[in-house]
């Protein structure tokens, strides 16, 4: 449910003469993505996107976001590509927001993630990590392991309102993790948020990836961990290997793992599994009631987290 | 913010082989509207709004106001047009809702009311009042004069949450509108609810009027006196009547008001602002904290009614 920010007609109108993509045509707000405000934009050109990015993303980080995205899509990626205006700026100001235009995708995300989503899952995941690969920037996870101690301080007195003894199970569950977090691994650019909402679906392939404002420089078997995180579990929170194994296959099609990433990835998913807790627990605790953002269950990870711990190693996955 | 029921990709595949309109392209939530669920739909034949009915509207009436709909748009008039499905019917269930499939209509609607938008509003509304005249199954105004004592009812004793006196007040003002409110004047299908948000523009024109679900069979006045309100009213509730007569100058050069209908448009005028106050202000005390949906100020409908409550004769609106 994400428009925040109000676009008046006037200013869109004005915003749109920097642009060199025809007149307006229709303007309507999405109720998809909860961190930024984004509107359906048609022109006499064609179909875009319209992003005011609101508090949550840094400003500064905006250019490189668009810069991976250019990049991706330039190595044959379905992703926005940012359209840039008349001077050849892709970011400018509208509404007091930085904002930025970029081209539509076509295509519905799987509300109700199918074995036959996950292979092509796994392939478009090895494509944007070896597209990226040539992307030289870097970008540090904010929300990787070295920040997983502060977040969970900023919840820890308060964890026992979502469940009992949650804060100290946590703390010990997150060292273990942390010491045990692989160094060396193969890394680059990362998605690091590809959860189902944010790939669409066209007759069984996939249309597009969107939604890069979490992407970061970060061990790519991380990334896959993720995936295997927001993929492979059933609404009972069971651990469907069928699905996992169908999405491993699929990125194991164009970038194979090597041992050392293959033997990390119950600890990667235990992380993984962590930061999606631990940012859902903050929000669970600091979100005003009243909010327009849906609350997500930070226990959903929880119970997830629980299944990466008994794994043992790879086989687990169906590696 | 109008995503209330969630339509799987499955669903949402199946509900459109009822229908002649191609393939799937892109399915997106969007963020407008509050009474209903609505997504826009690309398929291959091209673009369409998926509605899914919500709770305040009852079914029952839902064929009215389809059938309204489809004579407005065969009458000329630029609103959605239901598709029927291969057996003729346009109403068919999703998700557990009753659900149509009308025509996507370009435009923007305006975030700011200029008084350039009011004279083309004008004229629609008299369209709209022309077009609807043949339409011969009648709807009565389930939230006209004879609902509002009852309406007040319900929020009489939490009123003084919003306003210290506000019930009684209330109470004594409704009782003379009701006394006063006027017989006999012309009638026939009005929109009831066009506010800024249900009227699209493309480059000075009006390109689509929407949202028929208050419609209904009531003096057609009283359509003209809700757009006053709705339309003419500046951010501090001061009244514009530059505004005002350019909408009545659009509407008039389209359908004449007679000297009754003219000299009934104060207590017309102070009725539409009771019935958007009441149903405001019962919002505004039966919403749960955290819904969705964000609570309207009623005062601002008082700060309208104390307007009208002042106005003598029709020269308050500049006819």
């Amino acid at each position: 449910m994400a428009v925040y920010t109000e676009v008046t007609d006037e200013a869109l109108a004005a915003f749109l003469t920097r642009y060199d993509i025809g007149r307006m045509v229709a303007f309507r707000g999405i109720a998809e993505g909860v961190e930024n405000s984004n509107y359906a934009l048609r022109t006499t050109a064609g179909d875009f996107i319209l992003t005011l990015y609101e508090k949550r993303v840094d400003p500064a980080d905006l250019p490189w976001f668009l810069g991976l995205m250019e990049h991706l899509a330039a190595g044959g990626l379905s992703c926005p590509l940012p359209v840039r205006d008349r001077g050849g700026q892709n970011l400018n100001e509208l509404a007091g927001r930085t904002a930025a235009i970029t081209t539509f995708l076509p295509g519905v995300w799987p509300r109700r993630v199918l074995v036959s989503h996950c292979e092509p899952l796994g392939a478009a995941l090895a494509q944007l990590h070896l597209a990226g690969a040539s992307f030289a920037p870097r970008r540090p996870n904010a929300l990787g392991p070295g920040a997983w101690h502060g977040l969970l301080q900023t919840s820890h007195a308060r964890a026992d309102e979502v469940q009992a003894g949650l804060g100290p199970e946590l703390a010990g569950i997150l060292d273990a993790i942390t010491a045990a977090w692989p160094a060396g691994l193969p890394a680059g650019q990362i998605h690091a948020d590809l959860f189902p909402d944010n790939v669409f679906f066209l007759e069984g392939e996939i249309s597009g990836l969107i939604d890069f404002y979490f992407a970061c420089t970060d061990i790519y078997a991380y990334d896959v961990a993720i995936c295997l995180n927001a993929w492979c579990f059933e609404r009972d929170f069971s651990f469907n290997i069928t699905k996992s194994m169908a999405l491993l296959r699929g990125y194991t099609a164009h970038r194979l793992l090597s041992g050392a990433e293959a033997a990390a990835l119950p600890v990667l998913a235990q992380g993984a599994a962590m930061r999606f807790l631990l940012t859902r627990l903050y929000d669970w605790l600091h979100t005003p009631a009243g909010a327009l953002v849906t609350r997500k269950d930070p226990l959903d990870y929880y119970r997830r987290l629980r299944f990466h711990l008994q794994a043992t190693d790879a086989t687990a996955y169906g590696l």
